[in-house]
């Protein structure tokens, strides 16, 4: 039997990164701008960031927060304050030095040098600890809790559509608490909203841990991640959650009056997901036709195409469309109404019917003369690998749409929960196997090779480095530890702590 | 009689632009950040910035447009594609020219000189225009319609809280037609929309009409206005629809293939409004205390205050108050709910209540252990100069609480409108009298004189410039035009062109 022909060239085996370029283009996502490492989000990846950014922002205010807005710029004098910070983030900083721009020789200059140079924000945590500083007086002031929807730069050497680009939209949450332990519960409410968000609205499965020393971020005391794998099998950081101690709060002088009248400290943590999730579901569920869209953050959940071959029908199929259509924006879905679309574009009814097979949508229905007469329509999943046409009544349809929906959404969890599963290794347990397990043999190519690593770690910080010839690092060390006693795949001494190891994004 | 103490001081009559400050210090709104002429707008300055951006959202989409995200910078080389439009906006430009920082002699200092400076967007036409000129192939690409939601950059001298920072946000609204008329219908159908929402939603008059040559956006063929009178009787400019003609199309390249196989440039159009309406809604509605939020912009339409002085009460007035805050949440109001919130904090009920008369909630209610028998709530309505505050039974409050929002947004829009007509001068028709007019008299506050005129101007853009010594600008070319006859405020010539002239921010 010949191989079927697939949509994107080349397939998910064969070259996975020429692949991911393919689907963001062929899906019409996002592309690379003339600027340096920056993108331009297109109108469909852009829907999908609205609809991340929808839930989210929800269940950021359901408990508790509000958004503000703070300076794009941040003094050069402001990022000296947290020593760490600085170290961390002084080498990819866009720095603004100039105020105008004038003509010299037929040629732009700039002009007006400012007195301070300003670095734009890389993250917020310095400037935003100065207004803190600011709002937090009293007791009565906690918890402050504040969200913020921006762009942020970091001048990255190799960029890569979605997943690391020198800028990108996030969120970025900062809070401040009376006690350590306020701060932690915030720190681990913010993940769980995280780990929901992945797990039941982006349908990818996510391991939760601490990252460790090496992977913190800098200026935190405990830094807390989700990691994805990938169908490379690499992983990707979906966002942190940062337990910043006090350390912020000793820098930027975020003091309050306890209600017996001492003067402390506040605690304070940040946290984040940025649009690189978007990249995250194309590598978890894209496939070689396309991408595929997980129902609850997909923009449009059916698609409606009608066959216009008719002229004289014309009319009373786009009736029936809008008709469909209307009745299926009755049905609610998990906070949303089912958003169904007419392509009603001058083109062929394939060549729509394909473009939405790569733009993921979870279901297409084609209408036409025919259908008319008999109230029916021709639908297909997109979590069906033969894409199959099923025939049914379009009362039937818009009865079950929901359950149709809920079932793809399932199914794109469980197989990618499943992919996860299976090339998570448990049985590497020094360091010349982690060695053989990251190195492709002779016959493989490397995208069908390696995975996460679960084994033991001593703990020691100093030991990390030895991961970086295998270009592996410690993703995290997961939550659910096992508790038992083995041998550090590093150091070969006694340890306990299990940690995941993989490559990543 | 003693005059009233009020909670805003000074009053607007007295010093407008520090009442301006002080009620932008007291609503909670915004501040001044430690980077030079950027603001932090705080929680309720934002939640109404979210207010306006849901209701314009909605409304962009509704007419086919479609948001996504360009890059946050420019080429310098892009700028200098228009001619116009760099000159229009090189005074005022931040400039990115390194991409690292380094420590030297213990000082962090700008390092990596990037081999072409990059310029922090002021308005994104050039790398928007960039990306549409590969977007735009042939007839059946367009109309292209796009919006984005954006900080930019521009750096301004004279720095004021809303009305103009160094950086803002905003929305930017760039498309592509395939005729000049479809470019002409998409610039009157944004502004209509900009109208519905500046008179509709904010409760704000506005006089629509043409930019004269000298206020033109740097690049335009028209640039069509609406035009807001402030409580000081300036004008402040609302938002702007550009209708670009074929000069960034030919600037940049965007070309089409029309049915019949020919290459065309596109027409092109912009149109954008920013977080200066905030202080349009603040120097319009406000009042000697605080500001006053037109309901149907309002992030909170009721505010419940418990009061809670009996300990042995407080559940029972705490469950009261959740379940008078069910029920109005139940009632539609103009596309969203009623949004009721309540104050639970631990403070004196009559210092939250005045934090919500200066915030300019539009109803607040508060609710105590008496009211809890009689079923009944104490309410006042901030349009109510004197605040007065009356009992209801709380089943009939949930009932007329949408009516009375609505006589809110009303008393609003027409006070505000009266004031507009007010002092809108017809009877000015000299140069000598246009001076006078703008002059104080000696007794005159500066916040108490002037006014919009609307007189005739002859229509030569050299003759712009002599009103330069009076601070004063032809702020539009009205939609209503008399069509009479008359002599030109400047020349003295005669003319038929009617203008509004003003002092603006």
């Amino acid at each position: 039997m010949k191989e079927p022909k697939t949509a994107i060239n080349p397939k998910r085996a064969d070259d996975f990164p020429e692949w991911f370029q393919e689907i963001v283009k062929e899906a019409d996502l996002a592309e690379n701008s003339p600027v340096r490492g920056c993108m331009v989000i297109k109108p469909w990846g852009y829907s999908i960031w609205e609809e991340i950014r929808n839930w989210l922002d929800l269940r950021f205010k359901e408990t508790g927060h509000q958004n503000a807005y703070f300076p794009l710029f941040i003094p050069l004098s402001f990022m000296q304050k947290e020593a760490k910070h600085v170290k961390g983030f002084a080498k990819e900083c866009a720095v603004v030095t100039h105020s105008r721009l004038e003509e010299k020789d037929g040629k732009l200059v700039p002009a007006s040098p400012l007195e301070e140079p300003l670095v734009v924000r890389p993250t917020s945590e310095t400037i935003i600890g100065e207004a803190f500083s600011r709002w937090v007086q009293s007791w009565r002031d906690l918890p402050l809790l504040i969200n913020q929807w921006a762009n942020v730069v970091r001048w990255e050497m190799r960029t890569r559509l979605f997943l690391r680009t020198s800028e990108f939209l996030w969120q970025e949450g900062h809070t401040v608490h009376a006690t350590k332990e306020d701060a932690e519960k915030e720190v681990f409410a913010m993940l769980e909203i995280y780990r929901k968000l992945v797990e039941e609205v982006l349908a990818i499965p996510a391991i939760l841990g601490e990252k460790s020393p090496g992977e913190r971020f800098p200026g935190a005391e405990h830094t807390y991640t989700f990691e994805m794998m990938m169908q490379d099998r690499k992983a990707l950081q979906g966002g942190t959650s940062h337990d910043l101690g006090q350390n912020f709060s000793k820098a930027f002088n975020i003091r309050y009056s306890t209600a017996d009248g001492h003067l402390e400290y506040g605690y304070t943590t940040s946290w984040g997901v940025t649009t690189r999730l978007v990249g995250g579901v194309i590598m978890v569920h894209g496939d070689d036709n396309g991408l595929r869209l997980p129902p609850r953050i997909a923009p449009y959940h059916v698609v409606i195409v009608p066959i216009l071959a008719k002229p004289e029908k014309e009319k009373e199929v786009m009736l029936y469309a809008n008709l469909v259509k209307e009745e299926l924006s009755k049905i609610p879905y998990h906070g949303r109404q089912v958003v169904a679309h007419i392509d009603s574009r001058d083109m062929r009814g394939g060549d729509k019917w394909w473009q939405w097979v790569k733009k993921g949508v979870p279901l297409i229905v084609e209408v036409g003369p025919r259908d008319l007469e008999s109230n029916g329509l021709v639908y297909s999943r997109r979590d069906d690998p033969q894409l199959e046409k099923k025939k049914m009544g379009s009362k039937d349809f818009v009865e079950h749409v929901d359950t149709i929906l809920d079932e793809i959404q399932k199914s794109y969890f469980t197989s990618a929960k499943e992919f996860q599963q299976k090339h998570i290794a448990t049985d590497i347990h020094t360091f010349d196997q982690l060695k053989a397990f990251f190195t492709p043999k002779n016959e493989e190519k490397p995208e069908t090779h390696g995975g996460f690593v679960r084994a033991k770690w001593c703990g020691d910080p100093e030991t990390e480095k030895l991961l970086d010839p295998l270009k592996v690092s410690i993703r995290c060390i997961p939550f659910d530890q096992t508790k038992t006693e083995g041998k550090c795949i590093l150091t070969g001494k006694r340890a306990t702590l299990d940690v995941i190891l993989a490559k990543s994004y």
